[in-house]
């Protein structure tokens, strides 16, 4: 089958390796019928050193089951499927406290041993808690681009604003526009959230924000958008801050904007492991630091319905679409930012 | 007046000092009835450079109202109050919301403008905001120690309790066994945790912790006090873990030893500003980092009448009694663990 690999920053490669199989009971192949690049995969995209071997890209996935494990029980071949960007097994302690991204038996993809999704194929590990069948579903229906955010995208901005706790009458900034960040405003807005202050410079980006909640629009950055944010919240801060960047700026910048007793809330994988947590940055005015992996597995059921029945449309992050062979090109379009989120048909 | 006053590392002095009086309509004058040492103090006691001013010392004090400015309504001459360890309005946007440690018109105690609480007398500002007074108190009730652990110490560990959500069902961590690290246990046993683990190894502290509720002692520190509390807890980590040093060291065990989904919750005052905050300790398995200086004034009404009715006695952390002159004694042995804190009697 085709597959994606990334050979070191900036080379990705699609090339032609063994199908998956099926190497536990647990196990499912899956045919790919959507997937798709994602923010984080641009993080190796612009620092992965050279590797003789290549790194299996891609943790997005809808497609229909080929294949099944013999111990697997809640899909079978012919049944549409959403795998969720993480594989776990969804009975052990930690999921079912809700943070399935640390399930015991679980893991991530874009391993050697576990491949990448961003392939014509993929095999499912622990299918039974991995994948999420969508009875009735066809493969030219418009709802395919939503239905895969699902896997990852609009879920992880859901997980931002829960676990920020966002509730009626909080003021939100959300800092950046990317697919992440705009999920999070939507996120937001469903959750009640009285202001949406949305950071983010790239205009076509920052108006769908707008479509989807933002109130106000923050294009400065660093030490001017803070001043910004604050003068926007009566010199007060903002109750939560949804962090979707990942970089050292924009932590500087939540913590800037975070208002006392408020909490930031990160879903962008820090591309850094030691940053301000003192007297200065947090602990002086209460601030709470929060978030992590989406366990997109714990919401996926509740989301489902405003997805399938046209109440919410995450699907519009998607603004270019390509083909397996195309890969390369649409990480170029993601990185250049000509592309808010590129869309993979195989 | 006497006062205390720190000029560098080791070097605290109790000194004759000029006697505060009103410089705001909304100030009081209160004559110390007692005062203590924090631990806190020793940060700089430890690590203050050499100052030819000294440092004003102390923000803990329990006293009697000897004089109030024109603006003040909710106390009078001849009150007994207690004071919290900062001072605020408490009519703010942050003091509303809970956070007087960051209220709008609010400060700190030791500077050069506010004075430090370990003297005879004390200008508290915001009088109407930082006094609370307690009806019908004499100055030798028995229960002035823990009155006055209302201050700050005890309410600090309360604080910790709660950003750290406790709740029944809970497992809470608790490093460090000084004394806000005890209240800590205290006020998890009354919030309702199933089990509390208690880092710490001087065994006349962990003994009060176990009468005031810890249910496991871990004297290891580092790589084998994080195994220990993580075999106690099947592998799984603890829910809450609130840090009651200050420390590297602590916050690299709390880490090591927060559960995926769990919260730290910090109320030692940080002697560092960077930390690891990144995939490899906080983030990658969704850990909450939560806390700050205590806003007792939130919580003193909730709590006085537990300690005026005697259902809790936080006032045993106190286990050295000093007079005025003799506090730096009380330093010292609080440096050398030979005190677990010093209660100063002017």
């Amino acid at each position: 089958m085709k597959a994606t690999l990334m050979y070191g920053s900036g080379d990705v490669r699609v090339e032609t390796v063994p199908d998956p199989v099926i190497q536990h009971p647990t196990d499912a192949i899956v045919r790919t019928v959507r997937a798709c690049v994602c923010g984080s995969d641009l993080h190796p995209y612009h620092s992965l050193p050279p590797t003789a071997a290549g790194t299996p890209m891609g943790h997005e996935l809808i497609g229909v089951v080929e294949e099944t494990g013999a111990a697997v029980t809640t899909v079978k071949k012919g049944d549409f499927v959403i795998a969720t960007f993480a594989f776990q097994d969804n009975t052990c302690v930690f999921c079912r406290e809700g943070f399935q991204t640390a399930c015991v038996h679980g893991g991530w993809y874009g391993t050697p041993e576990n491949g990448g999704l961003q392939a014509e194929l993929a095999r499912i590990p622990l299918a039974d808690g991995s994948l999420i069948p969508v009875p009735g579903l066809t493969e030219n229906s418009d709802l395919l681009p939503s239905l895969l955010t699902l896997s990852d995208v609009y879920l992880t901005g859901w997980h931002g604003a829960h676990m920020g706790r966002v509730e009626p009458g909080k003021t939100v900034t959300v800092i950046g526009d990317g697919a992440v960040g705009l999920s999070a405003v939507l996120a937001s807005r469903q959750l009640g959230a009285e202001r949406i202050i949305l950071m983010g410079r790239h205009e076509d980006r920052t108006d769908l924000g707008t479509e989807w909640g933002a109130t106000d629009i923050v294009s400065e950055r660093g030490a001017d958008g803070v001043a910004q944010v604050l003068e926007l919240t009566r010199g007060e801060g903002s109750h939560v801050v949804i962090e979707a960047v990942g970089l050292m700026p924009a932590y500087q910048q939540a913590f800037g904007v975070v208002r006392p007793g408020g909490v930031i809330s990160r879903v962008g994988v820090p591309q850094y492991e030691d940053a301000p947590v003192g007297f200065g940055s947090l602990f002086g005015k209460n601030a709470t630091l929060t978030g992590g992996p989406a366990p997109v597995r714990a919401y996926i059921e509740h989301a489902l319905p405003d997805v399938l029945e046209g109440r919410i449309n995450p699907g519009r992050v998607f603004d270019q679409s390509v083909t397996l062979d195309e890969i390369p090109a649409g990480y170029e379009a993601m990185d250049a930012r000509k592309a808010l989120k590129v869309l993979v048909t195989p």
